[in-house]
C-alpha cells in the first residue's frame, strides 16, 4: 500500500486502566499509529514507570488543546469528555468516547443517574457493533458502551430487539459481578486488597448508571420501561472480568433449544460473540474481546437464564473501542484485536 | 455445676472442611466434650498434620460402628449418612447430619436432585433454628440445612412464610456465589488455584440440589412450586462465604420501608440474623455464624432485592450445626458460637 | 473469685487492622474487661459499621486525655505513641505499645530507620515473651515487637542468643513476605486490589525499620552488627501472614538434626512456637498466635535454612500484645488466646 | 517473500499450561505455521473446550510417531521427552524441549535431582538466549531452561560468568516464589484454590531439581560448587510469575553503582532483560517475555541483593522457547513475542 499513511491516534486519559489497555492495543494495531498519550495526574511521567508490562517508550503529556492526531479516544472520568468533545469534532477529529457522557439521549435520565446536567444534543452514536454496525460505520463520533451494559445488552438483545421471535419479555432480573479494575486506578480504602480479597460487595443496587443505557439500547427506557428490570451490580475479587446472570421471563414459553438457536442466528455475523454450550467462565474471556453467552432455563419455572462473560477492560472498554474504530475506518472489524 | 458431666461428641467425617470447622468449634465449646474424630481417607493421620491451625492433639480414627459419644455429628459425602444414621438412632445417640441425605421429605425429589433412592421415612427435623426452633428443641435427630439453602431461605422466609403481611410472592430469581471450600477438600483440576483464581463459574444452573430443600422449607415444593423460582449457583474466588442476590416479585407492592420493618420483626428473636442498612459483604460474616440481610428494591420496577451473606462453613454448616446442638440440649442458642 | 474485679482495658488507635484484631481478642478475653476504643478518623463511628465481623456494640471515641482504664494498648502510627505514653505512665497505667516508638534503645538508630528524633530514655521492655519473659512479667510498660521482627527473631534466636551451642553465626540472609494487612487500613493506589492481586513487590530492600530491632533483640546492633545481615521485605497477595526464609551461615557445621533438637529445646517452654517437620504454611498459622518454624539445610553448601510463619495481625501484633498483657498481669500466658 | 513457505510447527504435550501458552504464541507468530497439537489425556478434545481464551479451532491429537512438521516443541512431563527426541532428531526435525530431560550434562546429577537414569549423551544446547546466543543459533536441538532457573541464572550471570569484573562470588542465598501454574494443570488437593488462596508454602527446600541446571549454566556444578548456594522455592497465590530474591556475597566489595552498570553492560544486547531502578513486580512482567532485574545492596553488610521477576509461562517457558526458535531459524529474536 505504497503512499498510504496510517491514521494517527491520540488517547486522552491514557493512564487509567482502560486507557492503558487501549494504549497497548493501539500500539500493536497494524493499521493505525499511536501518536500521543495524554494524562492528567500522570502528565510528565513515563508510561514505562506506570505500566512496565506495556513496554511503551512514551511519556504522558498534559492535554493542551486539540491534538494533531486523526483519531481521538477519550478515557476520562465522567463529565470530562463533555468539555472536550465539541472542540475535537469542530476540528474534524474522529472521536470515540469511553465515558458515559454521550451515551444517553435523554438528558433527564443522564441527570438522574449521573447527577450531571448535559445539553440535549450531547449524544453520539451508541457504538455497540453487534447491534448498530451500520450506524457506526458511518459515524465520525461514537460513544463506547459501558462495561456492565455490554455484558447485559448482549445477553438480552436477542429476546428484546427485533426480530421478536421469542415473544415479549415481561421481566428481567440481572445480577452482575465486576472485577476491581472496573472501579479504576484509584486510592480508596474500600478497593484495597485487604478489603476486597475474599470479599464480594453489592453496590448501587437497583440504581446503577448503566441501567438507562441498557434499556435505551434495548429499545425501551428507564423512564418508562416496557418490562420489569432489576439490576444488582457487585464487585468480586478479580482484577478483570464481568460475569452476568440474566433471569428472563417471557410471555410465551418456547423450548430452550429454539431460543438457543435464535441466539446463534442473532449473532451469526458477530465475530466476538460466542454462544457456548456450557456456562461461561471469566478466565475464558480474560484478555480477549469475546462475549461468551450461555442460554438455559430454570427447571422449576421454565424461565430463561442467560449467562454472559466479558473482560471489562477489553470487550467492556478498550477492545470494543478498537472494534468501533475499525468499523468507522472501514477496516475489518477484528483487525488488531484477535 | 458439681456432678454435671458434659455430653460427649463424635464427629464422623471430620477431615473435610465442614468437619474441620466443626472440630474446632466443638473443641472450644464450653459445655460439650469432643471425644472422637472419625475419617475415611485420613484415618490414622494426626489432626495437626492436616489442620495445624486447629491445634488439636487428636488422631483421625477409622469408623468401626456406633461411637460411645452422646452426640454424633455426620459431615459425610451425600449418601453415606443414610447408611449410618439408623444404627446411631437405634443406639440412642443424638444425631445432627450435615449432608443432604435427610433433608427432603419427598423421595422422588431426592431421587431427581441427588440421583439416589432413599426410604420414604429417611427424613429428620429440618434444623433451621430461625424457622423451626421449637421442633429442633424437641428433636433427637436433625438435618442441618445446606449452605446455599441457608442463605436463600433466610432471605426469603419473611416474605414466603406466615405471617404473610407482604402479600404473595409471584416469582423469585436467585443468583448465589459460593467460596471454593463449599466444593469440599478434593483434588479436582477445575477447583485448582490456577483454574479458579480470577475466575467465576456458574454450574448446575437451574437444577441445583438445594432447590427442593429451599422450596420445602418455604412451605411449597419443587414438584409443584407456588411461585416461579430460578436459581443460578456460581463459584467465586473466595475460600469462604456465600453471597446471594434474591430478586422477588410480590403481588402487591408495599413501600420497601414496611418490608424492611417486617424483616426486622420476623428475625427479632434470631441472634444470628442481622438486618443491615447497607449491602452485606462476605468479609463482614466470614468466620462468624451471622447471616447479614439487606432489603431494598429496584428503582425501575419496584421489585424487591434482598441480598444475604453467610460464611458457608459456619452458618452454612458447622456453626448452624452447633447452634442446633445447643437448642437440642436446651443450652443457650449462642453458646460456644459468639 | 468473689470480690475480684477484672482489670479494664482501653485501646488507643482501635480502628486500624491491628487495633481491630486486638479489640476482638480483648472483648473475648475471660479475665479483662474492654472499656473504651479510641480512634482518630473513625471517632464517632460505630465499630459495627467498620468491622461488622467483630460484633462489638461500641462506638469509637475521640481521645481526650488519659483514660480511666487500668491497661492501655496503643496501636497508633509511628510517632504518635511517643506523645501519649509518658502521661499514661505518670498516671499509673499499664501500657503496651504496638508501634515502633519504644523498641529501639539507640536514638541514633531510631532516627536513621524511622526518620524521627526521640529522647534517649524513650525505650520500654522489648516484649517478646519467648526471649524476655521474666522482664515482661515485671514490667509496667512494654513495647510489642514488630511483625517482621517477630518472625525473624524467633527464627534466629536459637542460633544467635545463648546458649550458643550451634556456634557463631557469620551471616544471615533474610527474605520475608507480608500480607497486605501489614500495610494498614489505608487508601493507597499501590495497595489496591487491582495492583496487588497476582502481584509480589519488594520494598525498603536492605533498609527496613525492623532491622535494628531484630539485631538489638539478638544481642548485636545494626550500627555494629556481629554478623552479616541482609533483609528483603516483600508484600504478597495475602490478607494475613508473614512467611520468612532465613539462610544462616554458621562458623562450624553441625548436623541439622542437632540444630533441630536445639531449636526444640530452646522453645520447650514456649506455648506458641511449634518446631515443624515440614515447611510451614501461612494457612497453618492464620488467625492463630503460633509461630511455626522449620529447620533444614541446603544440600549444596550445608548452610542452615530456617523458615517461619506467623499471622502478622495475631502473633505479629494483637496476639503477642495480649500474650504480653497476660504475662504482665501474672495470668497464664495463653489465656484468651488459644 | 514470494515463494517462501513458512516452517511448520507441532507441539507435543500441548494441553498443559506451558503447552497452551506456546500454542497461542505459535498460532499468532507471523513467520511459522502451527500445524498440529498433540496431547495425551486430552487427545480427541477440542482446544476451544479446554482453553477458550486461545480461540484456536483445532483438536488435540494423540501422538502416533514423528509428525510431519519442521519444528517440534515438547512440553511433556519429565522423562517423556527422553523417549521421543532421538527419533525426532533422526528424522531431521528441529527440536525444542521444555522439560528437564536434556538440560543436565552430568547423568549423575540428573539421577540425584530427577530420580531418573539417562544416557550420558542425552544433552542438548542449553538454550538461554542471553548467555548462549551463538550456540543456539547453530543448534538443531535445544533444551529450554527451567522457570526458576531462568529467573535465577539471569540474576546471577553478570557476577558469576565472565567478564568477572565484580570479583568472585563466595555465596548465594536464593528465595524464589512461583505462581501455581508452574505446578502444571493437575488435580492435587494441595494445589486447590482453598489450600493455596492466602497461602505461601516452601517445598523441596535446598534440593530443587533446577539447582544443578543453575550451577551448570553459571560455569560451576552442584557436585562441586565453587560458591555456597542455598535455594528455597515457594509457591505463592498467583497464577503466573516467578519472583526471586538473590543475596550474593562477593569477595571484594564494589560500589553498587558499578555493579548496576556492569549488569546494564552485560545485558546491553538482550532485548528481554530490563535493569530496573525500582524493585520489580510480577504484574510488570506478567504476560510478557521480560526478565526485570533490580540490583541493590544491604545497608547492614553491603552484600548484593538482586531481585528478578519473570512470567513463568512466558520467559520461564513458552516465550523463551519461541525466542529460541527465532534464533535457531535466523529470525529476529523478538519476532512474534513483543
Amino acid at each position: 500500500m505504497r503512499g498510504y499513511k496510517k491514521p494517527t491516534v491520540s488517547i486522552i486519559g491514557a493512564s487509567g486502566y482502560s486507557g492503558a489497555e487501549l494504549s497497548g492495543m493501539i500500539a500493536r494495531h497494524p493499521s493505525v499509529k499511536l501518536e500521543n498519550l495524554y494524562a492528567y495526574s500522570q502528565a510528565g511521567n513515563k508510561v514505562s514507570d506506570i505500566y512496565p508490562a506495556l513496554n511503551l517508550d512514551m511519556t504522558y503529556r498534559a492535554y493542551e488543546g486539540v491534538p494533531e492526531s486523526d483519531i481521538c479516544f477519550l478515557a476520562l472520568p465522567h463529565g470530562e469528555a463533555l468539555k472536550l468533545v465539541p472542540e475535537l469534532l469542530d476540528n474534524g477529529k474522529m472521536v470515540i468516547d469511553l465515558s458515559g457522557d454521550f451515551r444517553l439521549k435523554n438528558p433527564a435520565e443522564h441527570l438522574t443517574y449521573y447527577k450531571q446536567e448535559k445539553p440535549a444534543d450531547a449524544w453520539m452514536t451508541y457504538a455497540m457493533p453487534e447491534l448498530f454496525h451500520d450506524e457506526i460505520s458511518q459515524a465520525k463520533a461514537a460513544s463506547n458502551p459501558g462495561c456492565y451494559a455490554t455484558s447485559i445488552i448482549l445477553g438480552l438483545a436477542p429476546v428484546c430487539r427485533p426480530p421478536m421471535s421469542c415473544g415479549t419479555v415481561t421481566s428481567v432480573s440481572c445480577s452482575a459481578l465486576s472485577g476491581l479494575s472496573g472501579a479504576g486506578r484509584s486510592a480508596k480504602t474500600e478497593l484495597s486488597f485487604s478489603e476486597m480479597n475474599n470479599n464480594i460487595r453489592a453496590y448501587k443496587v437497583g440504581m446503577h448508571q448503566h441501567t438507562p443505557e441498557i434499556l435505551q439500547a434495548l429499545g425501551t427506557s428507564a423512564t418508562s420501561p416496557s418490562f420489569g428490570f432489576a439490576f444488582t451490580p457487585m464487585i468480586a475479587p478479580l482484577t478483570r472480568g464481568i460475569y452476568t446472570v440474566l433471569n428472563i421471563s417471557l410471555e410465551k414459553q418456547l423450548p430452550v433449544s429454539e431460543i438457543k438457536e435464535h441466539y446463534r442466528q442473532f449473532y451469526r455475523s458477530a465475530p466476538f460473540v460466542r454462544i457456548c454450550s456450557n456456562p461461561p467462565e471469566v478466565l475464558h474471556v480474560a484478555h480477549t474481546n469475546f462475549c461468551d453467552i450461555h442460554v438455559t432455563q430454570s427447571a422449576q419455572d421454565g424461565s430463561l437464564i442467560v449467562i454472559t462473560a466479558i473482560d471489562n477492560l477489553v470487550k467492556g472498554a478498550a477492545g470494543q473501542a478498537v472494534q468501533n474504530m475499525n468499523i468507522m475506518l472501514g477496516y475489518d472489524e477484528t483487525l488488531g484485536i484477535m
